[in-house]
């Protein structure tokens, strides 16, 4: 029976800013190697999946970033499906909903392998190895989890204790799930050996875990089923919908399934697991100097050790330091003690009570069409470098408040203006009267990067008015 | 006699990187009131100058910067004379000099009071009182400084050793000058109460310091004297010509003259004085919260004490920290130990070994006639924000290898473009095309701002070639 992936990708990641927020989270961020989580997450998941499909789950903010990374990987014909969720609700919901679309299209014995799209697996030949011993439990109706085996009392995550040997199987039952532990118990779970961390990775037949759900959760069960019927099934990206869904009761598949099935099983997953949590376990992934320092940018350290440095285009300096996560973006910079980077997540609590957008937004944000970096956001003018991918449009739209001037600097833009159709090219410039229709197309096979100055008395991204949008963003 | 104030202002102050650089240095650092340390300088020699002159010996680099904030206290028709300096030669030289210009226009008796123009002193009256005290002593012929009560062992001050009362004044003679003291050293001076810092004020007669110079450091006094022959004395600013002052060894006056001379004599400081020689210094002019911290700009601090963070357009963050120096700055950012502050100019030693420019220039640069921020260098374009002031003319000039994109926001600027000339207004856009001679003027009464979108291969400062300038910047 086939396996097919299921990767969960949502979630913010607050432990991990000021580079992951909610308009581009955990998933998106680039590690020391240059690559995401996401595409590190989407390849693991092609390795098991033996030519098959790997689904995933997601939101439609992250929907087109994570196909462009699919896209660079497999190219852009592939029909790995997606199921959009218009609100979060937590694991149960979204793994019921993958595995009614999984049962209804490969039968109820086909195994979901359910993988988080932020966490890092190092040793992916021990990962499979694991996933052949998950699925031969799986089919043998039982619901399993990875547990990793614990290094330090480690207060961030569930635990699971292990329960007697399952008989021709290396897996364990589960004896219990227990929650986030404090750091006395965190000790003696780990003294004892009979816990590991909960990975929040798991294996099981469809039809076993509706099953399940049925009998141990039956108003998640309800929910999804509901929005299972006002699902169009054959379209792709596949849409939950909001309503029905705002229905679901939001918890997770440990609560609602998992630790109360007595079919739940543990297999052991000693391949190099990391959720990349925070800071510091980011800092762990680079080599350190002789000073115990970490820099990935541009930095100078004086007489500082043990530090973490994470640069944009500025210099960081340090002086006299030490045990410091340094990171710098565009528009915010982070100083924390190592030993405390859990607590970054109370900096974005904090920048949310306030409003402040630099909880959620970037300088550079992420569009369908490409991105975009503000240069300069002041009261008489913003100014932004406009990036297009090839083949992408962006809607045709005017502003009420504010005219444009477009300087083109790579490629050649493709711009409607009014009733005017024409190309610009690098070094050429265009200008935008307020209240004018207009449209910016990149026509070409390379990058468009434009500088997009804007002059009037308002600059915010809600005097667009939308007519046409090829990425149905267009209001009724 | 007349009290003639002799400021300088020179000197990059290290310590306070990244605020602080070669190009705009500590004496133009915007303190907790907005106000500069050239500004508080000025304003404090203009009320004991009694509606006298105020002499300014500083670099053709500041002199522009420097006079616009002279005239921003008491206009633009001042006639507060400039002594450049081509180079930097250390104290002694640059005293000469005014000493010499002050005593052929006032005679020898004028007395000078030597103000270096990037310190605090906050209580005035008692300065005044102070320069009174002074200046009765270099009546008598004594050349004086200003010796400041020492609250702590610093090591990072020369000390001066206290003699005997002088009759009929509250000063005393000079006993000894002593070098930067180790921490050991420093104590012992401190709890000796025979020591104070040595401030680097200082008040004499022209003539009295002239005649101790020629005794004392005669190297000096003959190389200051062929500088003085080669001068045009009527000019403003008077500059001092680079090959003369070449000559003239470097030397501090303190070395050069009044450790030297039996006439030294030293009068209390007790108004308040603080060199602001570290960020630990800029942050204690700053109120704490509760927590023992000092916040300039945008910040949120998480169970973080006792810190000092200076943002500028950005968001700082803090997690689980205590006694950390954060300032940001739009090119850099500097995270120190508050205990450590000193050696902040260890950072700027690195970097100039790197030949980084962010040890000498800042994301926004100061010009005569205005300045410009850069708000993207990247290799396909550079975009700058210019700031025109009222009347002020960039020079007529080409670019062999960008072409140029303007976009006024702020005012109307006047445009030479080849034979043409034309207005631009705000929400206005023009095109100079490499190689083509063009020149920016702001006409008008208010500032003129535009964004410059640069497109080439190449953006360098060096691709100017100036036809006319009215700052001299043409080279022959």
């Amino acid at each position: 029976m086939p396996l097919i992936p299921v990767i969960l990708s949502g979630g913010a990641g607050t432990r991990l800013w000021p580079v992951s927020r909610r308009a581009h989270p955990k998933p998106f961020m680039r590690l020391v190697d240059g690559e995401s989580l996401a595409e590190k997450t989407f390849r693991r998941a092609l390795s098991v999946a033996a030519g098959g499909p790997v689904l995933t789950v997601t939101s439609r903010d992250y929907y087109f970033y994570t196909r462009d990374l699919y896209d660079g990987i497999v190219g852009e014909d592939h029909e790995h499906p997606f199921l959009l969720e218009p609100v979060g609700r937590n694991t149960a919901p979204a793994i019921a909903l993958a595995a009614l679309y999984l049962e209804r299209k490969f039968g109820p014995e086909a195994s979901l392998l359910v993988l988080p799209a932020d966490h890092l697996i190092r040793d992916e030949a021990a990962f499979r190895t694991a996933v052949d011993e998950a699925q031969a439990l799986a089919a043998r109706d039982y619901l399993v989890t990875f547990g990793i085996h614990p290094t330090q009392p480690e207060t961030g995550f569930g635990y699971i204790r292990k329960g007697q040997r399952i008989e021709n199987s290396s897996g364990r039952e589960v004896a219990a799930f227990v929650e986030k532990p404090d750091a006395e118990t965190a000790r003696e779970y780990v003294a004892s050996g009979d816990y590991d961390w909960n990975s929040g990775m798991f294996c099981f037949q469809a039809g076993a875990f509706i099953k399940a759900l049925e009998q141990h959760a039956p108003d998640v069960h309800e929910a999804v089923t509901a929005c299972w019927a006002g699902m169009d099934r054959f379209r792709q990206p596949l849409e939950i919908p909001a309503e029905e869904f705002g229905q679901c009761p939001a918890i997770s598949v440990d609560y609602a399934v998992m630790e109360k099935s007595d079919r739940s099983a543990v297999v052991a997953g000693d391949f190099g697991w990391s959720d990349i949590g925070s800071w510091k376990a980011i800092s762990e992934l680079y080599e350190s100097d002789a000073a115990g320092n970490r820099i990935h940018g541009r930095a100078v350290l004086v007489e500082s050790t043990d530090c973490f440095v994470q640069g944009d285009k500025r210099l960081v300096a340090a002086v006299g330091v030490k045990d410091l996560v340094i990171v710098d973006t565009g528009d915010a910079v982070l100083v924390a003690d190592r030993e405390r980077a859990q607590d970054v997540k109370e900096v974005v609590n904090q920048l949310t009570d306030l409003e402040d957008e630099a909880a959620e937004f970037h300088q550079t944000v992420h569009r369908p069409w490409g991105s975009y970096s503000v240069l300069e956001d002041a009261d008489d003018c913003k100014v932004k470098r406009l990036v297009v991918k090839p083949g992408q449009v962006l809607s045709l739209q005017k502003h009420h408040r504010r005219a444009e001037h477009w300087t083109v600097v790579r490629g050649t833009a493709k711009v409607r203006l009014g009733d005017r159709e024409f190309l610009l090219e690098a070094n050429e410039s265009t200008y935008i009267p307020t209240g004018t229709l207009h449209r910016l197309e990149n026509a070409g096979t390379g990058d468009v990067h434009l500088i997009e100055v804007q002059t009037g008395d308002y600059f915010g991204e809600d005097d667009i008015v939308r007519y046409e949008d090829i990425y149905g963003r267009v209001q009724a």
